[in-house]
């Protein structure tokens, strides 16, 4: 297949890092991206190119395109950290070239040309032969979102408690450890803004679901956490909601930061707790994981795959945006609740 | 020798926590403690009674008196974790008997029948037979102080890192630790509230010493940050000094919270960098690490006794206070810096 020498795709304006902080969400496109058309790269010698089908913009997407994510941005260069799409050129690397004419699902992070874009480049070890079986919406979204829910559910299951406790429990993410929860016994109380968003949960099978809107969330909150008493924390949100639980929660518990969605202060409300109740605060970074426990990387997207075609596992879509109108598009599809938004180069 | 039926001593106010917050500093004695006069209690089967000779004020007691500290309060029984006496009775336990007529030096935590008083009750495990070469007033503080230093410098060792940062710098604990990393080669960083306490410190021997309080403190704890790289944070302060720290620091930095001598909010500036930068936010504390390492407190001890023997540690003594006059005079010799203050009954 002939190759085209230009494409389009959304590129980085900013370089590096900022010093701004700012909120999760995505408020607008145009002080992040632009639209642009650029030469297609060439892979290098363990790299694949691939012509991307569709590419999900999950939460740590706008913390890169921000300049608040763990990796540097290089301006001019297309954002996007995963999606689905067909191998069209390889470098000469054996396993690189085994990957000709597949349909794979990929990871940008390493190779640093991203995915919302008509041609992608990837390591060729970042890049997953698809099970026929397996959705381009669920392959799309394949590596951040599964392997992050795998690996923090491990965190969960290591500590040895039945209950845990999330924030942001209507994301993709939480449904997924919701899911793996369920199979194992483990009993998840969320958090979600809006009533509306409860009986989806209760649904799912959370073992309790709290709005931080209601007038008696703390009230509500303690009750619970003295009831199923969870030592896991799992939190994509910090700000004052984030103090809120980890202050109710039981000696020895430990808040896993791996979000950021709230800007206020994030308080530690008493740190007497750290010293007399042995409670921690640490961190989750998918990259930190995959680089300290590669050996389980393999088996845990298979688990994936496996999850998504038996139905186990299903990406709920907010959108499907067309990689020219996503500049006017994503944010409002971004602000609606409960799915996932994929761009379509 | 025939013991009294009746003794004297600072009696505690509260009983049980307190939901109240407040500093590490005792800004009057009244609302917490009272003098007065109670029977002379027996020691249980495993238990010393100890007439004392002198006991420490320690952070850990203030801590402890305001109901803030890991340990609930007896209402009517005295006050103070540790102490130096003679052994004037003992359980039948085996063990216990053979401490009759020692000079010890002990902890009574567990027994709750403190040493702000003519005579104290401890368990026989928790008091430690003295070397003659060490002075009452080293003996005293033996137990609280030592033993953290001596923990908490295992914990920086451990991490491999030479340089480490301490907050209160000129209290007696930060003292013997420096006392240990110079010896082997560790580069403490320390901060103070006060120019005149510089000169004490850099004299001995610590690698930085800066003023919390100078106008260019947070540009120039980043300038010695980013030559030192130090990974290990022990902070007995808390508050917006350790959140700026915590926040200079490098990659893979442990916030080590073990006092809380500012109740101003203590908040996490940057989250990000627990997700991204793999730090972490934990405690320290002395009685949890003595459940945990029951094996390594004889020969902590040990050591202990032998560096104040010959005078590699030593205790500065600010004042020695009768028990009579404790209620009027503590609170100011309490406010002065740099040294200990002592319990005479």
């Amino acid at each position: 297949m002939a190759l085209p020498s230009e494409m389009k795709a959304l590129l980085l304006i900013g370089d590096g890092y900022t010093k701004t902080p700012s909120a999760g969400v995505l408020e607008a496109m145009e002080p992040y991206l632009r639209p642009g058309t650029i030469a297609v790269p060439a892979p290098g010698p363990t790299q694949a190119l691939i012509k991307v089908s569709l590419a999900p913009i999950n939460p740590s997407d706008i913390v890169f395109i921000k300049g608040q994510y763990g990796q540097p941005r290089v301006k001019g260069r297309p954002a996007g950290f995963e999606g689905v799409g067909i191998v069209v050129a390889t470098g000469d690397d054996p396993y690189a070239k085994s990957l000709a004419g597949k349909r794979v699902a990929f990871a940008t992070g390493v190779s640093n040309w991203g995915s919302w874009s008509e041609y992608a480049v990837a390591e060729a070890a970042s890049c997953i032969p698809l099970l026929d079986t397996v959705r381009d919406e669920d392959a799309a979204a394949m590596i951040v979102n599964p392997l992050t829910a795998l690996a923090m559910f491990d965190i969960v299951k290591q500590e040895g408690e039945k209950a845990f406790i999330m924030t942001a429990g209507a994301s993709q993410l939480c449904k997924l450890i919701i899911g793996l929860a369920n199979e194992e016994g483990f009993r998840p109380i969320v958090t979600v803004r809006r009533d509306e968003q409860m009986p989806l949960l209760k649904e799912l099978g959370v073992a309790h679901v709290l709005n931080e809107n209601a007038a008696d969330f703390e009230a509500a909150l303690r009750e619970v956490l003295n009831a199923e008493q969870p030592r896991i924390f799992l939190d994509a949100v910090t700000g004052p909601l984030a103090s809120a639980i980890f202050s109710a929660m039981p000696k020895r518990s430990r808040w896993i930061v791996y979000g950021r969605l709230d800007v206020e202060p994030t308080v530690i409300r008493e740190p007497g707790q750290l010293i007399f109740q042995h409670k921690r605060i640490e961190g989750f970074w998918l990259a930190e994981w995959m680089r300290a426990f590669r050996d389980r990387i393999g088996p845990a997207v298979l688990a994936a795959q496996k999850r998504f075609s038996d139905g186990r596992w299903s990406t709920d879509v907010t959108a499907v945006v067309p990689l020219d109108e996503a500049m006017v598009k994503l944010p409002a599809e971004l602000a609606k609740p409960n799915g996932k938004v994929f761009i379509k180069p």
